[in-house]
């Protein structure tokens, strides 16, 4: 019902939900060994069954106020998504996080519906401190969190255990203020 | 973050979530009065964490595929909804509803908002048949419903206490092959 | 431990319970095919762990105090039996239902067990409403709505989906102040 | 709805539900002090939500299948019951237990209504040992035990602390085959 | 973390927790045939998936505080161990058991383990009677009850189903005061 | 039952379980305003029945594997603690934390204390990664963390909101290899 255009490509955000099931497993097969180079993102769902569990997950997660996925749709396709997580308006604290099938990377999707995502996070949610956290060898990821403005803020050493290697990973942020600076800037271009 | 425009005069649909707890207290405390004629819909919104509460509820139901509330903002201030109810997707069945408070009455904007609901009921989540339940004295949503295309199948007789009387209800529905032809028809309008 | 003669010929109304999983499995193993035309009452009972699953659940239900199980028994077999479900008893409202093995079929069990549950539902209870929902073309169901003292209020146009085909429903129902009028009546019979 | 005459005094056992909430806590406000003296059934019941709430947690538990409670009516008033506790069919073992208002006292209310809930444990549900625990200087209860047959088994020594001292409770069962011999005789008399 | 020595041949008491399933599990197939002769104990481990979950469960429990497990390592092995069970500290009630391999029999490390938990009952938590149950034909276990002070109070006939027998069972117990006299006497020793 | 003594000042390290309930809240109300300088730590428990739900809620965590709690007794007064929170056995990592009364301060009781936690945490629990998080400004807290050979990793800027303030944390880590290293050498002093 909902749908927020993103450029002149077709691309489109919108509210991933559990009835997407069916798209998001095709999306998920498509994409699963790129996505899982760096995160487990959508491993578990291998089948409808436990893709709709998964999204049921996600739904319920949604409901708590912690959790927020959309899908970016490209001429029509699921091709990745931005979400928030770890949300809690309360303290002002949110962190976000992508996915993206590889033929879609390389068109700027996450950057443009991460702005959406940022815009209402800061903007209707007041959240002061927007976190991003990407392994230090994802450097697409690392380099979105560049181009969105945040700030690098440290590295947690070997913290994440993934396909045999304990991972560095990198904690960047974004403050409010630095935000409607950074938006500011992004919106002139 | 999403907004659907619903005409040329400020009104829009957005999804209705729990962090609208202030707007939607301060709308209920504008037309509890007014609503509550007929339905007991936001009764029990009186004060910030009982309508958390509520909308949290809500939320939660949302969050099973059962239900789905959006909120009618006309410039800027929430006046009124629609929400899906008993929705039931693998069968095909789903209910719809509405309230509005008094001062945004008299245009249309249920009408309008729930010309989108139905759309998104039949053509993306595939409802076959869509129901709507009013009390027979509740004469604006019975013309709402005739508006919209519905067809009256009955009266439940003396079916509802509300208010120290039994009211009879009224049951209306319109099926999938109807509201592309009444779509049809308020398309040329 | 309790047990209603039904009449002179055997018959019985008992509590259906979860321990009766083995004769209820007996019983849908004889009439499922039967009752299993216009209803899907019992189909998930396929063996004994489903079975005693399902009658769990019924259990769960009936200790809500929204639903209530019945067995019909005949000469010491379970044949049917009526429940009432969507039973509120705050706002009067509740709705009845039954089913039967072919076997059993025109002796008019359900008739005489519905009339002791709905005088129960109506005397002991306090429903002023009790509803009877059944597919257009179950005839038996109607006509035992009808005999009952039943009322058509309308018929619900391709609401359930069963075996392929979207059936009518009817809705019927009798008021207090009918059923007692019409048991008047039947006790006179 | 259902109903076992207990004798020719206009005695009736029945099940005890949540809506008998009004029924329940006006006999608990007649028989509290009475009751209270060594046991504290029914002491958390003390106005209408109270009430309810204790009915609901009984109806939960005999919806579980390890309790049953039944109400004793006399002359349409609700005096006393008899409930099945700590029930184990599958392995065959379950405790009786019974409290009484004073008025309701020196009739052998109980006695009548345990040997139905007796029979039932024994013959319907295939329980092999039946317990029952009093305290040592519960006289009325150790005396009904006897009467039904039991066999006192032992005695807990300052096990149940209530109204600051800690009583010895005492250890009755009847076996299945015990009980059938002691049914013959009763039934003789 | 925590480990309190039972005495100079290596046997320590350790809280048992799920994650020493593997531990459990291997000490399980070692003592499963004859911890097995009167008991389920550890009945449902029987791999490790099956392990993780009963101790969860025991982990549950004790979070209640209703039951507490303690494992007897001798020399770095899991051999046994003691538990509390029905604990119920606002009321000065409290039942203790064990369970040891084969290997591990004939030391005395239940006893002295058991010195340990029951101190810890009655001198922190305040217990005032201990319980023991064993079935009247497991000897080493009543030996146990016996040589720590407790006083047996009755037989529960045949309330044990245990491999195609109805067995019976002891109680056992011992109050605080004679608890507080026996450790006097064993200490002395 | 158990206890791991700290030292020769009569300091002890034991399981914080729900009976230490008054301890804690007695604990707390000499401590609290202390130890809320920084940390929440505790801030809810402010009579006997909220500090038992306070604890019960570690419990309850502590029986998921998350976390664990442990108090440090000074003659045998309870005086802080250390825990072990965001637990993940499974891929090696887990945080850190402790809280102090003002009158234990001083002392090195935590650091004693947190040797012991350490080391269970790597070689008992497998954990690679053990986490540190405190406030820039705590420089008790940082302090303990660069004396038991942390490598601080970064600042998470503006993260905390506390007392009108959006406080800076600092992450820290001990990696196991340090760790072992790191003990060697307070092992030697």
């Amino acid at each position: 019902m909902y749908a927020i255009p993103l450029g002149e490509d077709g691309a489109e955000l919108r509210p991933l939900e559990p009835w997407h099931a069916e798209e998001f497993l095709a999306h998920m097969e498509r994409g699963r060994e790129f996505i899982g180079q760096f995160i487990p993102f959508g491993a578990t769902a291998t089948d409808l069954a436990s893709t709709r569990e998964l999204l049921q997950k996600h739904a319920d997660a949604t409901a708590t106020g912690t959790r927020a996925y959309h899908g970016i749709w490209l001429d029509g396709t699921l091709v990745g998504g931005v979400l928030a997580l770890n949300f809690d308006a309360e303290n002002g604290n949110g962190e976000v996080g992508c996915w993206l099938e590889p033929a879609a990377a390389g068109r700027g999707l996450v950057t443009r519906a991460m702005r959406h995502l940022i815009d209402w996070a800061v903007e209707e949610r007041g959240i002061h401190r927007v976190e991003w956290i990407a392994a230090s060898e994802n450097t697409p990821s690392v380099n979105v969190a560049r181009r969105l403005g945040f700030t690098k803020e440290g590295v947690l050493r070997e913290s994440f255990p993934w396909r045999g290697k304990r991972h560095d990973m990198e904690i960047w942020s974004v403050l409010a203020p630095e935000w409607r600076g950074a938006r500011s800037g992004h919106r002139e271009r």
